[in-house]
């Protein structure tokens, strides 16, 4: 832990850049950083290296690196695949501290490459080099006039200074993101695009930006989870940093995903746990380009209020219905204006609506005073986090813009810590104006609303994170069995981490099952034991409702039948005898290991719920009870097991706490568990509990063709 | 039916209007047509009318409505709402066609407001007059230079000529469209606000446009739906004339509903059901005004594919992932192209990824001709109907644009019937030069593949229209009792249009119940019956699993001892004796009258899938069993009919054909049904058929405080 992201400072803030393989030609690979910087009046010092050349784009031109003056803070290597190494060698020996490597023919090749990637990365590691690539269009930061990249999206501008941060694997889409932006006006300054991630990954890249007095709002657009702890890290600093971190985390289509690994080579991953763990760090997740820079553009203001409620003043009754809508469906609240305030509005204009929506009318046209009234009243009387006036082509009305202005102006400076959105209709110019007024502009209402959406969850994560974490959970000692264990002992081992069974003892002859079932009391529910057989209901080797002790000698003797007839290899260890539990609701807990974050808790309820519905929840493991209440109050037949229909509700607790305790399970079982199903768990009504019915804990045996008798 | 959509041409292509409250200030209401129509070079001719003046706008002023010269066609009437009616007679005897009602004061303000809209519609309906309003903003004609409105929007700019129209409920929110529209370099020539909608309706304005040679492209605002018949029969008409209609219909959140109702006094209805008719008449319903404009902007080209593929040919293995998880979201087909293309495109281009998306890399910036071989490819090998070229800062870099056209030009004029989309990041002037090449140009990659996809909805709407109407469905002959008929009323009801219920017997005495059972076959369902007892399980009023003779005769006493102790008034007319069927699916079928479209039916899966996830399909009445097939696959628990899980199929045939049956009978029913509950159906499997275990039809008897002793 505690990642050192400070190294990356000699990527994006170097004094002394060498660019091998540098060219004369501006518009070729080893030639565009040159110029870029150049240009851009970059503030340190470029060391072209060409062997063949004294002097480049003028700059005096040196024929090796070992001839380089001092030790350079990074290097922009543009040579063909077979001479990276040696010179990544020259570059150790001259202590640069950081290389972009723009040379592709590495892992994105297939097998050949990536033997030559795994001897780059041990060349970097030797010299304690950080590396940006293979395969990267490099990186840049507008501040300082950094331009190690040879993207052609500069020949449309260069970036407008601002506090946004875009960290990419994709370095074409990196550089798309940047170009939108700039061109709507975002001040987009550091672009990092990770290319084949050899070492710098995007969670470097956000974990710099979040510790960078540059970066305030990051952008991230990731394919796939290289070094997830480091990602985590750096999402937990950009959070403590309040800085928010809009990702793009793509291939969530099976489509989407077979794209991306023709791309990048990246496996996408299971696209419920990316939005999990995302969500669990406070990272916004958003699926498309409009929304992320829409969500960046509100954030650069750094106004993130928590408990947002917003206010929507509009001079049209379809514009404020439409945002209605909108707001509803994300969950924003719009609660009505205080009935005295509505009193006022309504003796000051009759004719107007001032609830929420607070509609002014097109009155509002012929008295722009009005704009101002009704919007001093939302944000005084009715105490909106955010407020949003809807003035559409009113607003762009060169006539009244400026009345509107003078009229708005003040406002904004009385509500520092409001936020405060407009939707006009206007040309840029005009735009600009209320936007140096200190106003965000939207044409669309709708876009509007679900910026201020986004700026009310990012304030809630981050007054959820400085309200402090949940207390480390406690983790059992697990010690998992070497073969994989039967229902008894994967039942054994969850109920020695707190997971309660219903009582229920397993017995090897038929007269200890017959004594078991009097202990327990009937009805009893009776089941064949073996490790090889993971699915007894279908070889016929569970007996319900077994009421008597006569019943319980004859299933005994059928069940074991059923094991010899179906299963004839399967090691039989004898039968399970449980207490039958009736009326509870039946749920599903389950463990899965994520090949990027481990083991990732699951909710649902039983039978159609999960498996044609597929309402599951889940969560990275571990996690307190808390977090596995909200779990289960989230999943949409919840109702279920809150009461719904004239039920009496479940032992929530119960299950809660179940939930819980599985987490820290699955957390302390190290990598050698692959899965826990507990199917159903019973869930009882009241107080009662919840119980495990049958579990199945998987291990890892490292045996192949371990196919378990099922 | 057959409604006369014509009369709308004297509104909006009027050759004389009169402007009665005509005012020379060319900014107040009654001043800014003529100033908006002098400016835009009106082809007709304009007639003020003020008593106060002799000229006005250099135009010559009539002092009275009887002073004009010959009869107008059309009259926009600004006055003081007392003036109003005198004014209209005046126009009704000059023989006007059309009066556009700015004035307000009307239905909007209350009870008083609506006596004097009611006079209002009385005096046009007796002179033959359209009327447009009152409190309406207005409507205009570009193409003409009508300018019948006295909307601010037209300071900043008129409108750009296209095959655009807007209808809107909503003057502000029309305007808003236009306003966004024109900023966007959209042509929307058209637009009619309907405002109190008294006598003119956004279906008017519809059916106009639909039949009009200048309108191909409708954009359509509504808060609820006033006169539903017209509406329909106008969407059959665009439908029908190859037009879509992109219809924003707000209000569907509880808070949007309530500002609809404060805005314009609309009921918005149910969401359910605007949803299900607007599908059903092949309108596309957008939920925000940039979806909207982004389909209009796709269909003014009038490309609408049926059967809808695309290919997406990319420069950026990133937005070729992007783009593939909104189409799979969507539901867009993206197939593969063909091996022996993509082997082809392999060997021009080892490093590119030739599936679909097909990933042309970076390389294409040096070689902008891959982009064209790509594309060409993908129309001719892939054979998609729509393609997507996403070439983001790279086909808007000055430098490469014109090659990057040409390469491209000569494919539009090629294949002129696929859809061809272009994702650049340029500024306005390049983006115009795509589009005089014939290409739809957006910025975004997802808000183009959701246009692309709207273009295939369209063509495959017009496809179904143009392989005909299913037959009109024959409607049984339905007579309701005066009075609310009982289960046994209501399943004999329901029956007689051929709707099966299990065997079953009402009977009068405990003798009658017991020979029912022994004829029926035991195990058998009792029922109290009584029309006053809706809910009879609530009160001990069902016993299943009867199995005996002496069983029926004690359960007759308890039934009836039931009734009198839980619904003592309540009338019992007997004892129902039916068949229990077991190992059937539970569903439930109904309908509901919705105020604008009346019957509407509904179908679902029984219990926890209607009442906790609201898993249900609506449709309006009557329809066919193919329809009512679609319909019962269209839920999302539909896996449970169809054999999920190892179950057989319920028989959905027997099903499709209740439910086809349910609506030809409330169809037939008349306005005296109000709601009908089949619930449970049960679904037998394989070809076991479906029958009503319950049903309950509930008439308006026109009593009230009809409480059914529930």
């Amino acid at each position: 832990m505690a990642y050192d992201f400070s190294s990356l400072s000699k990527l994006l803030a170097p004094e002394t850049v060498a660019v091998v393989g540098a060219s004369a030609n501006p518009i070729r690979i080893g030639g565009r950083p040159i110029s870029s910087m150049l240009k851009a009046g970059f503030k340190g010092t470029i060391l072209p290296v060409n062997p063949n050349r004294d002097e480049i784009q003028g700059l005096p031109c040196y024929k090796s690196v070992a001839d380089l003056p001092g030790n350079p803070d990074s290097a922009i290597v543009a040579v063909p695949a077979v001479d990276v190494i040696p010179v990544i060698e020259e570059l150790g020996k001259k202590g640069c501290g950081c290389v972009t490597l723009f040379s592709a023919g590495f892992a994105e090749l297939g097998d050949q490459g990536r033997d030559l990637q795994v001897k780059l990365i041990e060349t970097v590691k030797r010299y304690g080099i950080r590396l940006l690539g293979p395969n990267t269009l490099g990186a840049f930061n507008a501040l300082n006039g950094y331009y190690g990249t040879f993207s052609s999206s500069l020949d449309s501008g260069y970036p407008i200074p601002g506090n946004i941060g875009i960290a990419s694997q994709s370095g074409a889409y990196g550089t798309h993101l940047f170009a939108v932006a700039r061109n709507r006006g975002l001040g987009a300054s550091v672009l990092v695009a990770t290319g084949n991630e050899a070492d710098i990954t995007v969670g470097d890249a956000i974990g710099w930006m979040a510790q960078s007095d540059e970066v305030e709002v990051i952008c991230a657009y990731l394919e796939g989870f290289n070094e997830p702890d480091r990602l985590l890290e750096a999402l937990e600093l950009a959070r403590e940093a309040r800085k928010p971190v809009f990702v793009m985390k793509v291939g969530r289509s099976t489509l989407g995903a077979a794209a991306a690994q023709s791309h990048t080579a990246t496996l996408t991953g299971d696209d419920a746990v990316a939005d999990a763990v995302l969500a669990e760090y406070g990272a916004i997740r958003v699926d498309q380009t409009e929304d992320m820079l829409d969500f960046a553009y509100c954030a650069h203001q750094r106004i993130y209020p928590s408990n947002n409620t917003m206010g929507f003043i509009t001079i049209s009754g379809g514009g404020g219905i439409v945002a209605s809508d909108e707001a509803e469906t994300l969950g924003l609240s719009m609660p009505p204006m205080p009935e005295d305030a509505q009193k006022e509005l309504k003796e000051l204009l009759p004719i107007s609506s001032p609830v929420n929506p607070l509609d002014a009318t097109a009155q509002a046209i012929n008295e722009p005073s009005l704009m101002e009234k009704f919007t001093r009243a939302a944000l005084d009387k009715g105490g909106y986090t955010s407020i949003c006036g809807f003035f559409t082509s009113v607003g762009g009305a060169p006539v009244l813009v400026p009345s509107v202005i003078e009229a708005l102006k003040p406002i904004r400076q009385e509500y520092p810590d409001r936020l405060m959105v407009l939707c006009v209709v206007a040309p840029p110019d005009i735009v600009k104006q209320y936007e140096e007024a200190g106003f965000l502009v939207f044409e669309d209402g709708s876009r509007a609303v679900r910026a201020i959406h986004a700026m009310g969850i990012v304030g809630d994560n981050f007054a959820a994170a400085a309200a402090g974490k949940a207390p480390q959970q406690a983790l059992p000692v697990v010690d998992l069995p070497k073969d994989t264990p039967d229902e008894f002992q994967s039942k054994a081992l969850l109920a020695a981490a707190g997971i309660a069974a219903a009582p229920e003892v397993a017995a090897k002859t038929k007269e200890e099952a017959v004594s078991a079932a009097e202990e327990i009391g009937f009805p009893v529910v009776m089941k064949v034991l073996s490790p090889d057989i993971l699915h007894k209901s279908e070889i016929g080797g569970v007996r319900l409702n077994i009421g008597s002790a006569e019943d319980v000698a004859v299933a005994y003797d059928a069940l074991l039948d059923a094991a010899k007839t179906h299963a004839p290899k399967a090691r039989v260890t004898g039968v399970l005898v449980a207490k039958q539990l009736d009326g509870g609701t039946e749920c599903f807990l389950g463990v899965n290991r994520d090949p990027a974050f481990g083991p990732v808790a699951a909710f649902g309820l039983g039978g159609i719920f999960v498996e044609i519905l597929n309402d599951v929840v889940i969560h990275r493991c571990p996690f307190d009870e808390a977090t596995a209440r909200k779990m289960i109050l989230s999943i949409k037949g919840s109702p279920i097991l809150t009461g719904a229909r004239g039920r009496e509700p479940v032992d929530i607790d119960a299950l809660a706490a179940m939930l819980s305790k599985l987490s820290a399970f699955a957390a302390a079982a190290g990598p050698r568990l692959k899965s826990i199903d507990i199917n159903p768990v019973m869930a009882m009504p009241g107080s009662g509990g919840a119980f495990m019915l049958d579990a199945v804990v998987e291990t890892d045996t490292g045996l192949e063709g371990d196919s378990h008798g099922d």
